[in-house]
C-alpha cells in the first residue's frame, strides 16, 4: 500500500473542523486542540511524531472550512488513502477534505498571498437549535444598509490598528489590505465576508463587532473613518464572539514549473 | 404581565429540537427526554406540575424541526411573552418557535391529521463536521433513479407490516396511506420526504432504510411490492439510523367558527 523512502514527503491538507469543543488550533499542554488532535492522527500513521504547520491560528471556539495544513510523513501514499487513514483516526469535529502531495518547499503559513473568513449571524427572535453552535444569535434587526456603508469605508489598503484585539503585540505593521468586506442577509442569517492578504490578530471579530453595533444604530457609519485614524480600540469596536466564525478560504499561488518538478 | 385565572388557558407550541443528547421525546425514568425538559421549564413557569402532550413520540436521537404539543397553563400570558420566558430556561438544543393560545379541547396527538417526516442522507466521502449529528453518513453513490421507482410502488394505502419495527405490538391495523414519499438529492446531500396521515413505529426508519439499501443496489426495487405483500420484517428492511431523521411538520384541520368561538 504504501512504501518507506530515505527523504520524506510533504501533504497539503484541506481541512474542515468544529471548533466548538477546543482551544483553538494551536497545540498548549492539557487542553484540547485542533492541531493537537491532528498531530497525534498522524502520528499514529507514521509511528512516530509528526510536525503540522497551518496557515494560521483559529482561537477557541473558531470553525473552520477551508483551513489548509502540510505536514512531511515518510512514506509516499496516494492522498486519498491518506485522507481515509486519517479520517478513521480523527474525531468527527474535524475532517480532513481533501490530502494532496506537495512540493518538498510548500509551507502553509508563508506561502498564504490571502484568506476569507465568514462570520455568520442568526438575526431573529429564535435561533435554530441545529445552528446554536455556528452562528452569534443577534436578537434586535439590524439595519444591512448602515453594515454595508460602514463596511464600505474599511474596505481597502489602511491601518486596522483601532480593529486589532492587542495593539501591544509586536507587529511590524498594523496596515493591511482588506480586499472584499460584504454583509448580505438571507432570511434570519446575516453573512460577513473578508478577504484580506493578511488579517491581524482578533481582525475579523473585531470588523464583525463593529459592524454588529452599526448594524444595532450604536454607532454611526459615517464614524468609520474616524475610527480608523485614531487608531485606538474602543468600546465601540467589541469583539464579536467565537462562534459565528468560519475560516472559509486560503489562497496560494499557483505551483510554478520548477515546484512542480520538485515535487516529483 | 399575566392574571391568573380560575379555568386554566390551553396553550399550542411548536417546537424544534436537536435530539442527540436526549432519549427520545417521551418522559422515562433518569433519562433526559424532551417533554421532561420542557415540562420541568413549564413547572418553573406555572409553580406547579404541567403536563405536556405531543403530537407523538420521537425516538431517541431523532431531531424535530416542527413537534406540535399542548398544555394547560393557570394563566392568560401573550403567546410571544410565553414563548420568550420558555426559551430562556430551556436549554438551547430545544426552542419553542411558536406558542398560541388554543382551544380549550384542543388535542396535539388526537387532532393531528398527518405528518411529514425528512430524512436526511450525506452521500459521499467526507461528511461535514457540522452535520455529523444530522445526517446519515452513507459513502457509496446511491442509485436515485432506483431509490425513487421504489418509493413510487410504496406510496398509497397500503399494509405497511413489513416497514415497522415491531410487529408485536397492538396496533389495530399496520395499514396506512403513505400520502407522499419523495428522494432528491442536491449536491451531497439527498433528502427522502415522507406524508402520512399516520405512521407506524419506526416506519419512517424503515423505509428510509429500505431506500438506502435498494439504492446500493442490494435489493432491485422491483422486489418492493412482494415485500408489501409479505407483511415480514426483513434484513431488507433495517432500521436507518436515527440521526437522520427529521420530524418535519404536523397538520391539523383549519379550526372551525364553534372552536374558535369557544376559545374566547
Amino acid at each position: 500500500m504504501y512504501r518507506r523512502q530515505t527523504r520524506p514527503q510533504r501533504y497539503k491538507l484541506l481541512l474542515a473542523y468544529d471548533g466548538s469543543a477546543y482551544a483553538g488550533w494551536q497545540v498548549q499542554p492539557n487542553q484540547r486542540t485542533v492541531q493537537g488532535e491532528l498531530e497525534a492522527a498522524l502520528r499514529h500513521l507514521a509511528g512516530a511524531p509528526v510536525k503540522l504547520h497551518g496557515s494560521g491560528r483559529t482561537d477557541r471556539g473558531v470553525h473552520a472550512i477551508g483551513q489548509i495544513a502540510h505536514c512531511d510523513l515518510p512514506f509516499i501514499l496516494p492522498a486519498a488513502n491518506l485522507r481515509r487513514a486519517l479520517n478513521a483516526i480523527l474525531p468527527a469535529n474535524i475532517r480532513i477534505r481533501q490530502a494532496r502531495m506537495a512540493a518538498a518547499d510548500f509551507h502553509a503559513r508563508r506561502d498564504a498571498v490571502g484568506k476569507e473568513y465568514r462570520y455568520y449571524i442568526w438575526n431573529g427572535e429564535v435561533i435554530s437549535p441545529f445552528l446554536r453552535l455556528y452562528r452569534t444569535h443577534v436578537r434586535q434587526l439590524l439595519n444591512l444598509r448602515a453594515m454595508r456603508r460602514a463596511a464600505a469605508l474599511l474596505v481597502g489598503r489602511r491601518d486596522f490598528a483601532a480593529f486589532t484585539a492587542n495593539p501591544n503585540r509586536k507587529v511590524a505593521s498594523t496596515r493591511r489590505r482588506l480586499r472584499l468586506l460584504t454583509v448580505s442577509r438571507q432570511g434570519p442569517e446575516i453573512v460577513i465576508r473578508a478577504q484580506s492578504d493578511g488579517f491581524l490578530y482578533k481582525m475579523v471579530r473585531s470588523l464583525a463587532g463593529f459592524l454588529i453595533r452599526v448594524g444595532e444604530g450604536a454607532v454611526p457609519p459615517e464614524e468609520t473613518r474616524r475610527i480608523l485614524r485614531s487608531r485606538t480600540r474602543t468600546a465601540r469596536v467589541p469583539s464579536a464572539p467565537p462562534q459565528g466564525l468560519f475560516l472559509w478560504r486560503v489562497w496560494y499561488p499557483a505551483p510554478t514549473r520548477a515546484t512542480v518538478r520538485r515535487s516529483s
